[in-house]
């Protein structure tokens, strides 16, 4: 099977699989957030028309001085990115050839980029079910490493690290001369999130990566943000294209950044809805990976293989995010985004016919 | 000075100049279509709102079948960017440490993209006022080159350079082993083109960029392409990040890639307007380029230096853009984009007051 290697793009795993799309369906497999975008970005959507006409400004100085404020950093820490995937592109650039660590199962991008610029990659697999992250068993990978690739919480676990274990990879990093790449794309979706930005004051090879086009549902206009040492924005912003970032984007992400209630809104509507999906799933014998963001993996312990149990739910127009191409992960779970309640009590209704079938 | 590298930021322009942006001006830096966007792209707006929410596709399948169906080529010959500039930093990308000629005076990304990767450049000088290409000059420069990047018609002087040199140029660097960066941003503003496109087959490294934001006015929304071998296009489109094109943008190029008699109608006005311009400058004693497109180079020939006509010009809120970071250019010109027949009234208005004063 060759299928598709991100989610969010049902047309072609159908294509892929050989089957036709259902008329109903229901799209699980991107992880963006399911109230939609903050309303202030619809009533604002006809003044951006004329936007389209404009060149982005280059230097994206409205949008930095606003996350400068709010992180409590200086603008020459920040680099605005054409969503996270091209600040990802843009440091296994910086990083070509060199030895990479990738903490599996993650978001593939890191080692295909990494790929892509002629890389070194290692697995430093965790294991399933329940993916703990420890030093001890990392310090072995790291003496070898110029850098190593984190995603906390984790895609497509949804596992948030324990904040001690992460400062101590960074200690041990900062000491091997090694880069840290901390993908928080999803930090936003915790309740209590502890920020690492101020630790790239204290480790000069922190580089953190966000995104604005999860939590405002906004993956269609691409928009992300790096912070790291200004002497790294500066040599990774000689790599970007200019007007990398579109203008839509960038006025989008002025208004978003901004959006705190909404922020709040959306972090205990999720939290409401993963507690309610995750003790289904437990009563109905499914396990769960302890997600504390808004997707999980989920896999039928009963089955040898998943295949079966995916075909399904693809029968029955319910889309999840195959795991095929994630290292350690192998199609042996499915990823399910929270949805909307009405669609996630809809996700149930399949999953006990599924249980009661088989 | 540090003026801003390119045209379309007055704000950026005036406070490096340490002046305020005066409450009315026209801005002439940027080569843009005039007339704005296809009336259709009004009209799709509003649908426009709800795709924010979804990923772009990532094989931008509906829009190269499009180009592909226009330009009677194959879908792997085709590469679409986020904006013609991130193609050209793909390229750089792709020649990394290599050796590179320039044709200049010409667009500055080739060289800045070019550095980053840390090619070795060389400039080709054209001479000025007639900016005139000859193959047997650059013959020397070629034998040593491993890609040559030659805008065509050029930024900033308009010129189009003859058929026949290209192809001599083609024929010479398919010989030397040397890639061609042909740079068509603006070909669609020649009321007659003959394609290069077709030549892809006969000039095995012949790699062409087009943008859709000028002729169709949606800078903002950042979209280019790339013709060449498929072999090129995979190795390309590997260093290029996921989702590097926003789904606004695909939609938007989908419906402007097909309005043919907008196309027709811009380049008659452009031609209309640049003749009558052109006839204006030359009877008040300006020097112009023979432009056969939207913009064109402009200098006062009783000038030792222009700094005092730049200067004028902006007190009277007309932007111009200067051509300090032209190497062969030096601020000896200023470039002007074609815009409104009122707009461009304005200017003449501007131009015979500096010719009644000096």
């Amino acid at each position: 099977m060759n299928l598709p290697s991100h989610g969010s793009n049902p047309q072609h795993l159908y294509k892929a699989l050989g089957r036709s799309l259902p008329n109903q369906f229901i799209d699980f497999s991107a992880n963006i957030n399911p109230i939609g975008p903050p309303s202030s970005l619809k009533e604002k959507w006809n003044d951006f028309y004329n936007e389209i006409m404009v060149y982005p400004d280059p230097l994206a100085v409205k949008i930095k001085d606003r996350i400068a404020e709010k992180e409590k950093i200086s603008v020459d820490s920040i680099l605005i990115g054409n969503g996270g995937a091209e600040l990802i592109t843009l440091v296994a650039r910086y990083l070509s050839g060199k030895k990479i660590v990738v903490i599996e199962p993650t978001f593939s991008e890191y080692e295909a980029a990494c790929r892509a610029n002629q890389c070194e990659i290692q697995y430093h697999q965790l294991k399933e079910p329940d993916f703990p992250l420890n030093i001890e068993d990392l310090r072995t990978s790291l003496s070898k490493a110029d850098a190593l690739f984190l995603c906390n919480p984790n895609n497509p676990t949804g596992i948030q690290y324990p904040k001690s274990t992460i400062i101590s990879i960074l200690e041990e990093c900062e000491n091997q001369n090694c880069y840290v790449i901390l993908d928080e794309a999803f930090y936003d979706f915790l309740v209590d999130y502890d920020s690492f930005i101020p630790y790239i004051n204290r480790f000069s090879k922190l580089i953190i990566i966000r995104s604005l086009t999860k939590m405002f549902a906004i993956p269609g206009l691409r928009l992300g943000y790096m912070v790291a040492a200004s002497t790294i924005i500066t040599e990774l912003s000689a790599l970007q294209p200019h007007w990398s970032i579109n203008t839509i984007a960038l006025l989008a992400g002025e208004i978003c950044i901004q959006e705190n209630e909404f922020i709040k809104e959306s972090q205990i509507y999720i939290r409401e809805e993963r507690e309610r999906l995750l003790s289904f799933c437990k009563q109905y014998d499914f396990v769960v990976t302890s997600s504390k963001v808004n997707f999980y993996l989920l896999r039928d312990p009963f089955l040898e293989e998943q295949v079966e149990f995916f075909n399904f739910l693809l029968q029955k127009g319910i889309i999840p995010r195959h795991t095929f191409n994630f290292p350690g992960l192998d199609g042996n779970w499915l990823r399910f985004a929270i949805k909307s309640k009405e669609e996630n009590r809809m996700l149930m209704e399949v999953l006990k016919e599924w249980r009661h079938l088989y």
